[in-house]
């Protein structure tokens, strides 16, 4: 298929990598230049990435994709289709649905699951909503990409709120270790012991092991993923929740702890760098 | 070795069953006589069961402990070594090991991870601390009740820590999951296809899997650990941590929600009932 | 002086009505023309009430304000004043400043303490903050419609911080008289007896008397502030501080419980249904 | 009267000294004697205190009332009524109750409200319960003493309850306002400033002056109620509530700040210290 990729962000080149050796013709956009070499069909703007029979937009956040979508719903041709991968506000999924579909043209959110190496492999999980035909057409796509699709209805948006529960499980597993740690070194138990028996024993998901592994050692920086991103999606669960009258009280505990971050200048530090507010919050000095 | 087991619960029985079946001489004590049944040598009194090399006790909480260990102390001989493998606090298993101490006993803290299954198959997790010799002699009965014994260290209370936070870290997945379902729940997705997404993505543990499928089909009864019990310990965590100036802000958050599902009657559902409690918050009927 | 109106709810009619009195020239606009009834001069568009010296506008809400603010713009002669009277978010009036400042036209945040008797009385307190000779204009304006006049500098948004902090305070209140109430009634003492007792020794503020009295009697209706107002103004003050990188625990806790009202259907009651919230999380009945 | 009264500090001693002005009989015991000086009959036992028509304790803490408890259950004559004037938590009170009451003797709480001054000037207000009958008897002793008694019926525990969410409802106007002040100082507003606002408007009272006055200018030392104590009592307020399974989730909010508190080094600071807690949470340094 002929297939726009506007994004070369970490997840989005090695994706858009995955579409050319899966034999699609693939014209890529990304604002900073630099990271489109090694493409063989780069596009100038936006729209011209949206020309053709699929556009995927693999963005930042909300800002980013409804200036980007502002573009090609102009250039985007009937019957052509947007599938949103980025992990954005239901709200702004919604209405780009909306748009599209006045516009005579195809939406599909379809946010992922997985790191950029599982990217970089193919092996991603997406999450996918949207009408039955679209999903149909992008099905190809999909398996370019990842090693299962999950289907989850016609309504866009419940695709990004999955994604949105997902980070939010995420960072719930990161706090309550992050507390935990906190505690047990305070009560002189090593870090390195207490990680080896929660991970062989009943916590054995790589979630625990990756995250407890980085709150053991205080290895917060390089980030594999900063607060401030984070907080963003903390920030959109709560708002979608609280749009169906939902309330998530874990969700606003784990805000104000990664406001707080920020507050203390760890903007570039790992999310999982909640186990060093818990630390303070319990007078640890740095490891 | 020749043991006194004192506490015959659903856990207690399957371990004493398990000391018999690697030849070790084990008289038994269970309040409810009932329960005594099938064993070869009974006392009548926890005294009683205290007479031997090693008196184990296996009781519900603080108070039960608290209680046998008086008769104890009286009755067991200098030498002599008290396993205390129930989940209780710190603070009792300091008092514990002093008291012991004084009257020239041996004292070792060595609460378990695992379920009733698990402890009839002898694959429990033992986290066991202690004097360094009297966990030496106590190494065949934990080889004989456990897949593999955690060490950590010469202070008991040690032991009673990680194991209160552990039950802490099961409690906070819980309630992550319960407001998980809740959220997505209302949006309309499925709570089965949103069960099968998250624990064969990122949520491959099996904790997300048993609670996560308990949550999901609203299936609180039988329940497999009360939430009395889960509030307990919950309970139990908040003051040890407090004891060494650690807040645990999730701890307080999941010990109101339990409360309040004791407020609503809740007292002989699964503790995963915090998936009620976060359903009812969002306002949603029962499945 | 010639001023515009803009806003004839019931804090507003009541200030319009003030202005009049105090001899100045008014003309009002409101979107639902019935209120505008007993004024001389009405409006027919928000940007035809903007051709005077000032522009007052009284609006519900961000969306309101912002909507009326597209007119103004256009419509405000160079010089003209823009005094923003509502509780909005700090964030609009900064865009309201720099916009107005482009246009050659002034714009002072004034919102206001006191409830509508308050307004009708002229017994308001104001809270203004913009350029130093702005303020002074607008000096007139303030004497007539409050009591008392607070300057909060020259920069417009701390004005609106300020009000959303004093909301936030009036939500924590209730919100604090709503557990003592839940607690204290189920542990069997009176609430009309606590009441008395609260509001005669510690808490003599007006603020504990008001809705103390509303959750001793659950009478949240008809409400004086309904609870979505209430939501909306402690989401503003969480959004608010978080842009200054300030965690407010205590707004997220009770954003929770007012997101939990409207999922049970409040959203007609007064926000002190916080008490009934707090009611039902101690399984009380109603009253 | 003949009155024992048992525990000088600032409180105690300016109550025994207004019993005596009263002209009742007044035999008083302090664990360090120098605080007994002045007064003409001092007792060498809490036991020696016992022995006459009425015995007050106004101790520090569970711990310390229930010591003296044995020994006045021991000393005091059948008939002789013990009055609990400190804040303890509404359990002993009930084990109190039933023990004096096995003993033939009487029991009544009467826990106060009001700081050292309030106590020396005889202005406090006093929180009683127990039967009508001992009530009675005390009435001169609470006219002595204050300028109001609240009686709350016969069951005692109910003055220890209604005195310990006074205490809550403190701690949560510190917490609000310690939440308000850092983020209105962090947006740029003088603290004085707003301090003015704010109690001369909305928050007349004067808990609002006293603790935003100390936490306007970070005023935390001396203490006048320190953070200890004020954890002790919040500690009390969740375990009484919880008894009745009423959740208090601002009590934990505030429970978990006040542990944080502690885990800084704040074990000397007024209980407002709160301030400090939220300052730091916001990044801004000391005043």
């Amino acid at each position: 298929m002929k297939i726009g990729f506007v994004g070369l962000g970490n997840m989005g080149s090695a994706m858009a990598r995955n579409l050319v050796k899966a034999g699609h013709i693939v014209m890529v956009y990304n604002r900073t230049r630099a990271r489109t070499e090694g493409f063989a069909s780069v596009a100038g703007t936006p729209a011209e990435a949206g020309t053709g029979e699929i556009v995927i937009t693999m963005l930042a956040d909300d800002q980013a994709i409804g200036d980007a979508a502002q573009s090609l719903l102009k250039a985007m041709r009937p019957g052509a289709i947007h599938i949103s991968m980025s992990t954005i506000s239901p709200a702004l999924s919604e209405r780009m649905q909306q748009a599209h579909a006045q516009a005579g043209q195809g939406y599909v959110a379809a946010p992922v699951l997985g790191r950029p190496e599982a990217a970089a492999a193919a092996k991603l999980f997406i999450l996918a909503a949207g009408p039955a035909d679209a999903l149909a057409t992008c099905r190809p796509i999909f398996e370019a990409l990842g090693q299962r699709t999950f289907l989850l209805g016609d309504n866009p948006s419940a695709a990004n709120i999955v994604k949105l529960s997902c980070n939010f499980l995420l960072a719930a597993a990161i706090e309550s270790l992050a507390e935990a740690f906190a505690w047990t070194r305070k009560a002189g138990i090593d870090p390195q012991v207490y990680l080896d028996l929660l991970t062989t024993t009943v916590f054995t998901a790589p979630v625990y092991k990756t995250y407890g592994r980085l709150i053991a050692e205080e290895a917060y920086t390089p980030a594999g993923f900063k607060m401030p991103l984070g907080l963003k999606d903390v920030r959109l669960a709560l708002a979608a929740a609280e749009s169906s009258n939902v309330p998530l009280p874990m969700a606003s505990l784990i805000h104000d702890h990664m406001v707080g971050a920020l507050a203390l200048g760890f903007e570039n530090l790992d999310w999982s760098a909640l186990g060093r507010i818990a630390a303070l919050r319990a007078g640890l000095p740095p490891l």
